[in-house]
């Protein structure tokens, strides 16, 4: 509640000297960063490290305390309802803040209980629809505007720094059907599809059989629509079910982005699904966000964009392949790649944010807007990581004898 | 005890209803491999698979029943004492036997409970040194006879199929250093250096100063004149010291076989070693025999090779590098490439076994041949694996664009 004092300004402009020495406590735990604050008051809490690189804007007092607490949760929140706002570069902005997010997350205890049990936070089918239909079923006609055209929703692969977009998601998508070293006729099964482009990819430039399994209806109804369209609807075939309902053999078994919706507790099935699905010469591939050591996610993001997901430390990945006698063959990191690939994301998204208003509001604009920024903060600060792991089943001994073969020709494959 | 029937033929002869039962049943459980089994009466247990290819004989009927139940142990050790002999392609043999020993390895309760509590079956320091004094220190003049000129003794990489063993080590040296991005000036801590090939190589290619560490004293006299002699005392310095006596801060952190005498129950000592020794921008490389999941080390090899060894599975050796929030960049694995090394290896030590006789006796010829041709059958069945892994502190953005330069050109770097 706002009251008046005798002087007549507002009691709620006041800064209390608790509340700048928690500022200034937790500026100092942070190094002291290049950051200006302009506080609800119109005090400005400075940086005595030359030119500020960002300018953070608190248009009032309520919350404040809990954003510097908890801003793994409440930065979001307070950004896109307006009560902040940030000036300069938003994105070193939210790396400076990195290592609060991080003690933060540290300290919930009901997360870290969560990472050691993680069958509590399990994920049924129901909640994996649930969950799979808040982030991807808002609207492909959203995706259009700031994905590339064929709708590739992951990390991307830039032969040169330069690459465009378009040309980075066709180069992932040729370098993850060399890494799976696809065979024109074999038959690939593929968990969690998206709107499709990899299958496509795959029948179209390496004449393979792709059955993709998907639990988001929008997706699927677009990706049917569009292999129609481009005449494969003989080679690929979509299936609205769980991985968990995947049946056949295959030859190849891949995953692009999947991994992150599963939750820890069904790791061992989803392993238990490959060693099934997989021919005794198959191979795979699982492409998905990571991090260094076990962490929860960042409690914004789960609470308002990726319910239920979970980017796991590479050992836990590793937990989908080990009870199955998979070998690993081969990990790279891509991290820096979705840096990229998010920033072209970002530029895209930033010139369609008046449509974007027009098709939702001013919240969504700024929700997902925090989101894209922070997810490119967390990439490069190293708090997230991007893990593509190739394996095979331990006795196949039918393999490429150096990796040189993956970087011999760089451009993508021709269509068949 | 030998005795005499009444048909004047020794009753030992007989083989017994049991032994030959227990026998084809072991056989049927690996699936009627095709091997011919010449018993010590001179009976013959055939495959009913077309042509053998391989004979066993087994010249006794003492230790037979533990041959079959423990062959993780005893077929070494019988073969070793001469009480079995093997004709044709002894690694097939093997590769063959492999299931039997991995479930007679799963039947072992104690190691199981030892891969649960490691630090029960930790290393003192005073237990590390002389668990490598048994294998290191036999004799250099030992190693040089099946060893490449270098002497490097862990898994060389092949660019082509073809390369010879010199070529390979010189190239896996040079594979090693693109990894790890080393640039002239730089420091390098070595972990485990050996006869000091690795050190050498990289302070004549790459100008680094290095300092290495190794807890074999005859490895360390011989690299210590070697690299006297080869002009490179101002850039090498060699510690006969274990890796927890590491000072000062470097570029780089390289370890190459050395983890798999760590033990588990000091992998988090080595990070925190990583850890203090690594500069903010340094890049380490761990290289070691790994497996496809957590299992206890053969128990031959463990009794007459390499005591207190284990090879972990690559999940373990991330324990190394989650404390320390180090991110992994690449994973490979080179276990092909262990295969290729050691049959160069057992056809040099197939060349000099009279000169090793002569050193030593034939127990120790056999106890080493078998040595060679089990490590052959365990990286070509996928029970053993080679992993080299690249990583770097998290925040460390500064990295190649794509593994594409490691391909680039394939000559190893000429001497500074």
């Amino acid at each position: 509640m706002e009251t008046l004092d005798n002087t007549g300004t507002h009691k709620t402009d006041k800064v209390s000297i608790l509340e700048r020495a928690a500022l200034r406590r937790v500026l100092a735990m942070l190094g002291n960063p290049p950051i200006e604050i302009v506080l609800w008051s119109g005090e400005v809490i400075g940086t005595d490290h030359g030119t500020p690189v960002a300018r953070l804007w608190i248009h009032q007092r309520r919350n404040f305390l809990r954003l510097l607490y908890r801003p793994d949760l409440y930065f979001g929140e307070a950004y896109t309802s307006g009560e902040i706002d940030v000036e300069g570069d938003f994105v070193k902005l939210l790396e400076y803040v990195d290592p609060l997010e991080q003690a933060s997350a540290r300290r919930r205890l009901w997360e870290r209980f969560k990472l050691k049990f993680p069958q509590l936070a399990s994920h049924t089918l129901a909640r994996a629809r649930d969950n799979i239909h808040h982030h991807y079923d808002i609207s492909n006609a959203f995706y259009q505007l700031w994905l590339d055209p064929e709708l590739v929703y992951t990390c991307a692969y830039f032969p040169t720094p330069t690459t465009n977009l378009e040309e980075a998601q066709q180069a992932k998508m040729d370098y993850v059907c060399r890494k799976l070293r696809l065979k024109s006729g074999e038959t690939v099964v593929e968990a969690g599809c998206g709107w499709g482009a990899l299958t496509r990819y795959m029948a179209k430039h390496y004449g393979v059989k792709v059955r993709a399994y998907n639990i988001s209806h929008e997706q699927i109804v677009y990706a049917r629509e569009r292999a129609k369209k481009e005449g494969l609807s003989k080679l690929v075939e979509f299936i609205e079910e769980d991985f968990r309902s995947i049946t056949g053999r295959y030859g190849a078994f891949v995953s692009v982005g999947m991994l992150e919706h599963v939750g820890k507790a069904h790791y061992v099935e989803l392993g238990a699904v490959i060693d099934r699905c997989l021919s005794s010469s198959g191979r795979g591939l699982l492409h998905s966000i990571g991090r260094d050591r076990p962490m929860p996610l960042n409690a914004w993001i789960e609470r308002h964009i990726f319910p239920g997901a979970y980017p796991p430390a590479l050992a836990e990945m590793l937990e989908v392949l080990e009870p199955g006698r998979f070998t690993v063959q081969d990990v790279e990191n891509l991290r820096l790649h979705y840096v990229r690939t998010l920033e072209h994301w970002l530029a895209r998204y930033e010139g369609a944010s008046e449509v974007v208003r027009q098709m939702f509001d001013e919240t969504f604009v700024r929700s997902w807007r925090f989101y894209l920024v922070s997810s490119i903060a967390g990439f490069q600060s190293g708090s997230l990581q991007l893990f593509q792991i190739t394996f095979n089943r331990a006795d196949v001994n039918e393999l490429p004898w150096t990796r040189r073969y993956l970087y011999e020709n760089r451009q993508p494959r021709a269509p068949l």
